[in-house]
């Protein structure tokens, strides 16, 4: 490196972009590791042109191209979204085949956590009440539950963990016959039975809504129960005194569990990016992968999702797939995705943010292959549908849309135990569920957001360490905040974001 | 009437069926006070046939075809959802024009209530501190700025009625450029100016989320604030205390305001109805419409909303349409509501719930005849889209969904500074906002729900009280909650429902 000459980051051998690394953005005038002055002033995190780039080139990183010049970009200039546009997203009709040989990782054994073994054989990190509800019209009875449960129940039943309402704007309201009303109802069923509620599903229904509060009930168990608002004899005092009751038959049981120690094989981990900048794909994310890596090595089931940050970098993806059956299940969540997006005028390029712009990413295929980086290079063994439950170990996609709470409450309804979210711009994000791990892309953020954030993903950037460290140090913590033994910053804070449900079904 | 006959209701003197008035329903054999004599069992609140009515007959109920017989239903016969189906729907491009000369009812002076004057011309009927939020991300962090408001200022600013988040799903992994977008939006900006907040406008956004929190800040307003997260210094602490600190800022303000008396031209009373059943449509909902009568004639402002409960009555609607405006945006708005209803494979036939026909509903026109009862007579002065604000005095249709936090939500985003609320089912429905009285369609529901119905409509069906003396009840007992002299049941139990979006537009 030549005296004066900046460090940037270029990540594969044949980018024409190089990402600037010092924390203020460099100036026109600077010069480069690599050689190329800039033309221009260009801010932290924002891409330069490393050789000239012609009106209709391709801007490439990550070895992709992420987008077509519009203009003339000269070696040195600064290359932003107004500069480029959006190259064709992957034909889903002309997916490769998953291939031949797949590298295979060696098996992880010896690596255990200590957990909640539930009668369905998933394992719950958290011992907690779920009042579940078949509707909003319930909500204001339901938070009143819960805030006596909390009050004046849990003291006696010090091995439970607490208590949450599952709250939604579902229910009724709602076209229920609608063919996609299926994607929420599953989704609410499903959520009843995460692991970290121990199997006991308590329902709370109005009685003349929509969606039935039995359909929330799962299938032969003789634990679960039902009470409808509209049955109880007697007003409000009588409906809470009731719905006590019923908690605290919950609670006994719920409270005669104890942690035991179990193969890590019981992990079901949910990874998810919110707030991306242009570092989330060179560091928290990659380091997110490297641990989804020895999860599932160790035998565990790792949950990615957000359709339409996998959707441009899907031809990438779909070599890893463990057969065909998982590379059409896919190309039709894919294809879904697109039609429901188009039906209500947008596509896919209405992922990124104004803060994703700022942080330097040019557009959703630059987002996009950032974001898989979170999946690892593991075999893609199934596909689920938004707010179905998982079916196999190993490395799982979840179809889900990519807003952050959207995401993290299908991944709940998947039956995830354990949450790791990478942000960039930073966001306080936390759920009352699961624990829910939050890795900086940047050390800047991990500084400034110090009491909120868990992991500083940006010490790659920095030299402090490399993505496998990071991904080793993200699966120990893993471990530990699985078996309660460490608790993340959110929870320290006893903060939590609210659920929300994916209901692209019309409202009436 | 004959001895052993038995009374039953019915209301347009063309109609050929009547409702069981009897609790437990009627027996085959029982003979109605006009001479039918039952050829089955009909349940409480259902329907008989008081003629012979063949196969593809009409089905006649206030004056108008509810329903085409699918079966012969001969005199005495149960009519009911499976034996008929729907008329067309009336035709959007066809609608009659405003009558020439519409009935004009007296001018009511001299009526008023204790309310809390804006700096915008608006009126309050109470105090309180909004935390406005532009994203889902920051509801954790606001969520707990609540909390120590309320437990750590407010018992300083006691002239302050309370504090509420605005908290909601929207914001960011949204589709914020596409067509329907505009609907959330806007709602978000015009619920931060509901009269009750005084007009002190405190945003709470995240930094890089699509939806800019700057959108939601009023024009001109010197005395509005605004935090981005993402520019805190340092972390949770530090955000929290500047959010306190600029939560007092704007309690100082609230602290010093004080309840005048205004008059009763200053209520925006919004109407709504959830968990409706027959007699929603002759008991609550025209003693609620006669109370919009006479709120109308004070000169003031009543809007009532819900597009699929109003789109079968619309032809008997426009005539009261103030001009051919008026008329134009009510179509515009049905038409509207019809493909948007149609884009996701379903209709307005899809807003029925199991509770509505439980309880006598045959379907959606019967139910829309009920509902729209709640309007009143006066004269249609305006039309709303979803999440506008209101515009004129007098009578308001402003088009919503008919679930009812979504309606509720809009509804206050319009500016409504008071609810009235009916069902027959039952719902503890309540919000944080404004007060909401609740009035029950029948007097066994408000038995049995005594501490959380304000009103018992029933008494109209029981001959206890006239549809016109239960609205005169109904307007008294507004002024004097307005007022805050009066309390309301739900209020009296601290229960309240969650505000709900209305996102037409895709979720990414």
């Amino acid at each position: 490196m030549t005296a004066g000459a900046v460090r940037t980051l270029r990540i594969g051998p044949e980018d024409n972009v190089a990402v600037v690394l010092v924390a203020n953005g460099l100036a026109a005038g600077a010069k480069l590791d690599e050689g190329t002055i800039l033309q221009e002033d260009v801010p932290f995190g924002h891409k330069v042109a490393l050789t000239d780039i012609a009106p209709g080139g391709a801007i490439t990183r990550y070895g992709v191209t992420i987008g077509i010049a519009e203009q003339p970009l000269p070696r040195g200039a600064w290359v932003n979204e107004h500069r480029i546009r959006l190259p064709e997203p992957p034909d889903l009709s002309d997916l490769p085949p998953p291939a031949p040989a797949q590298r295979r990782l060696p098996d992880l054994a010896g690596y255990t956590f200590k957990g909640y073994r539930n009668a369905d054989g998933s394992i719950g990190t958290r011992n907690i009440l779920a009042i579940s509800t078949s509707v909003q019209c319930v909500a204001g009875v339901v938070d009143h539950v819960v805030e006596r449960v909390r009050a004046e129940l849990l003291p006696r039943y010090p091995n439970v963990d607490g208590v949450v309402a599952l709250n939604h704007a579902y229910g009724c309201g709602v076209a229920i016959n609608a063919p996609d009303a299926a994607i929420p109802i599953r989704t609410l069923k499903n959520l009843a039975r995460n692991p970290n509620f121990g199997g006991e599903v308590m329902v709370v229904g109005l009685g003349c809504e929509k969606l039935r509060p039995e359909w929330l009930l799962p299938e032969g168990d003789g634990t679960a129960t039902m009470f409808t608002l509209q049955e109880a004899s007697s007003g409000f005092a009588a409906m809470t005194e009731a719905l006590l009751s019923r908690a605290e038959e919950h609670l006994v049981r719920l409270n005669r569990r104890r942690r035991e120690t179990c193969p890590s094989a019981e992990l079901v981990v949910g990874v998810q990016c919110g707030g991306s900048d242009a570092f989330s794909g060179v560091t928290a994310n990659p380091a997110i992968g490297h641990a989804a890596d020895l999860i599932v090595r160790a035998g565990g089931s790792v949950l990615f999702s957000e359709v339409t940050e996998v959707r441009d970098a899907v031809h990438l993806l779909a070599p890893r797939a463990a057969d065909a059956s998982v590379t059409e299940a896919l190309a039709r969540e894919m294809a879904w995705y697109d039609t429901y997006l188009a039906r209500g005028g947008a596509d896919r390029s209405a992922n990124t943010t104004p803060g994703n712009k700022k942080g330097g990413l040019s557009g959703i295929v630059e987002k996009a292959l950032g974001s898989v980086a979170k999946s690892g290079t593991t075999p893609l063994v199934d596909v689920l549908g938004p707010g179905e439950r998982i079916r196999r170990r190993g490395l799982t996609f979840a179809a889900t849309p990519a807003g952050d709470f959207v995401c993290g409450t299908l991944q709940l309804a998947a039956g995830m135990n354990l949450h790791i979210f990478s942000t960039g711009r930073g966001t306080p994000y936390n759920l009352s569920v699961v624990p829910t791990l939050k890795v900086a892309t940047n050390s800047t953020l991990a500084a400034r957001w110090h009491d909120l954030i868990d992991l500083d993903a940006g010490r790659i950037v920095t030299g402090d360490a490399t993505v496998e460290e990071m991904g080793r140090d993200l699966f120990r913590f893993i471990l530990d905040v699985a078996s309660g033994r460490k608790t993340t910053a959110a929870d320290r804070l006893g903060i939590s974001n609210d659920l929300v449900l994916f209901n692209p079904a019309p409202v009436t």
